[in-house]
């Protein structure tokens, strides 16, 4: 059977359900930490599991440039190198493209772009994105896809859209059905909820086991965010997982998941981790500041991750002024656990039918310790 | 009882025991990792305890600078802030002075220097230093000593050894004995046998728990190191612990072994761990180098290290280059581990009778892959 996703239980919009794919059943909503280049950073993959963390993301813009995706297949594919034995969802390398690459040529048949590691030339086109996902050994195999710019009028957001969908039957066509497998076909459409419904109509028309909402998170603010999902979501069908790419912060997370997402990634948490800044069930605290230099207590007193159970915020505040490696190791590592906690307790919220109390108790514990 | 050494078998000058500590028994002879500013870099505490390694190595001189001596104390010591339960030996302080700070100014009451860090102004005493590790909460203390400079003559040798030996008696005052705590002499002397048996006869009268040779691994090459072993370790009382400070590679540890010394450290393992140098049963590698690109194998298929357990040395050699922290992180905990194994080995070996066999076999394998 194809990957495919199951409901256990709704409260509101919101749903807890499984996802299972071919390296085993995920319970949703779920959030992927980030492996970029087949390592999430700074974390041995023992580290990751250890967080709850179940399925992890793969770039394959950064694998296909390093260490190549033939290389990877040679290597028995990206869960044996990187020793992830659990479910790998990989992205498209259309957003990366976009973003990291050098000079760029878009053309209706793919796009060409520069390496930014070292300005060799590369050719994306769905074709290839799907089979250097299918190289990498994917359980999740994303579209190619533009990814619309913000702000963008209406007019550009159209023609970029109808550009991924002619993609996205493409992808279809090249995707090579397996068991335990899927690909998602990704929503565009940038904040036009027409432009939204009309996509949305031209991925179900194809049909995927899974559907993404793409284009957010680029600027528009956790308002505009929401309303695009608020317009959005009730257009999919309630039998296919729902994927928000590249969110978010908790509380993004948390209004996502109330209006019905079951999938995130995001390098916030670990992108943080390295720099310092700890999320917690109290608010973010900027573990580099000197309030914290004889602080004997723990980052978050109710998370049970190494640097919680077993250092003081100054210890941590001491490793990140010396530069030492393991302040952003631990940082990281708590950082993606209290996100497994935090999607395990809205999970645990649905299927209990009180969503919107352990939502609104998680909200408000973020008041007691702002940014510092 | 104060902290003891006890000898379980020799074989020839080969020494095995045991080295009994206020945070447990270590087996000896014992490589500790190195733990600079409180932390052995790239790695957790519990990484460290999976190498099978006992005892840590801290340096008063960067925990005196940064978090400061005083506020590790006021954290519970260097054992919790940490999270390191088994023993601690810190050095004194006086060798980093000399090799990492800025201007300054020796006199016969002890040394004003300028911290690396901010510039700022401290002073650093046989009684001070003494007072830190105890701040510290060290299980072995060290002397302060002055780092004779290599090469020195046998006038400027003997009148840094002297100055030292008057400190050692000092430190000797300053140290308050507790229960499994202990003070280790450092006998100096350069490369002149006299005196480095006047070292000894100076230390021994004072009288120690342990023994240190100091001064060696400065560039004098291992055939002078053991030849300065050769003559000086037969002076030292066979009922006292032996440390070899700040060495050293694999070969270094097998010799000065086979000499009876108990005890080593060394940056080696974990500085080469982070800069992609490999040490293994087969020799050393670079796993930089592009040969590993396409080499599914373990770095050293003998080690049950997570690096060599579950991953290639192709993805290794693709963390290092794409410059992912896991690199360094893995190579690290490899490293250590064979430190670990190899003393393991050692220690058996000289149970068993059997060291120089076993040493020569050692020997005969690093020849195989030899550095890359």
């Amino acid at each position: 059977m194809t990957l495919h996703w199951t409901s256990a239980a709704t409260d509101g919009a919101a749903r807890a359900g499984t996802l299972h794919t071919a390296h085993g059943e995920v319970p949703t909503p779920v959030f992927m930490p980030v492996g970029t280049a087949g390592t999430v950073k700074a974390m041995t993959a023992d580290a990751v599991r250890s967080t709850g963390a179940q399925m992890v993301l793969g770039n394959t813009y950064h694998l296909m440039l390093r260490p190549g995706a033939e290389r990877v297949a040679r290597l028995g594919g990206l869960h044996r190198m990187m020793d992830w034995s659990g479910p790998i969802l990989t992205d498209s390398g259309g957003f990366q493209v976009m973003s990291l690459s050098g000079l760029r040529k878009m053309d209706e048949q793919g796009v060409t772009f520069q390496s930014h590691i070292d300005g060799s030339k590369h050719r994306l086109t769905p074709e290839r994105s799907i089979e250097i996902q299918n190289l990498l050994d994917a359980d999740v195999t994303m579209c190619l896809d533009e990814c619309t710019p913000f702000p963008a009028t209406e007019e550009q957001a159209a023609v970029s859209m109808r550009l991924s969908m002619r993609w996205a039957a493409r992808c279809r066509d090249a995707f090579v059905a397996r068991d335990g497998y899927g690909l998602f076909g990704i929503v565009q459409g940038s904040v036009y909820p027409d432009l939204r419904a009309e996509s949305v109509a031209a991925l179900t028309g194809i049909g995927f086991e899974g559907y993404a909402i793409g284009g957010l998170a680029v600027g528009e603010g956790q308002e505009m965010m929401f309303a695009v999902l608020d317009t959005t979501l009730p257009h999919l069908p309630t039998d296919r997982a729902r994927y928000l790419m590249g969110v978010g912060t908790p509380s993004d997370l948390v209004g996502a998941v109330r209006r019905g997402i079951d999938m995130f990634d995001c390098v916030m948490p670990t992108r943080s981790g390295r720099t310092g800044r700890a999320y917690t069930r109290h608010g973010i605290l900027n573990m580099r500041n000197a309030r914290h230099a004889d602080d004997g207590g723990p980052i978050d007193p109710d998370c049970a991750c190494p640097a919680c159970a077993r250092h003081s915020r100054a210890y941590i505040q001491h490793l990140f002024k010396a530069g030492e490696m393991l302040g952003p190791m631990l940082l990281t590592w708590h950082n993606i656990r209290y996100y497994q906690d935090l999607m395990a307790e809205l999970r645990g919220a649905i299927l209990a039918g009180t969503f919107d109390e352990t939502a609104a108790r998680i909200e408000a514990g973020w008041q007691k310790d702002p940014a510092a």
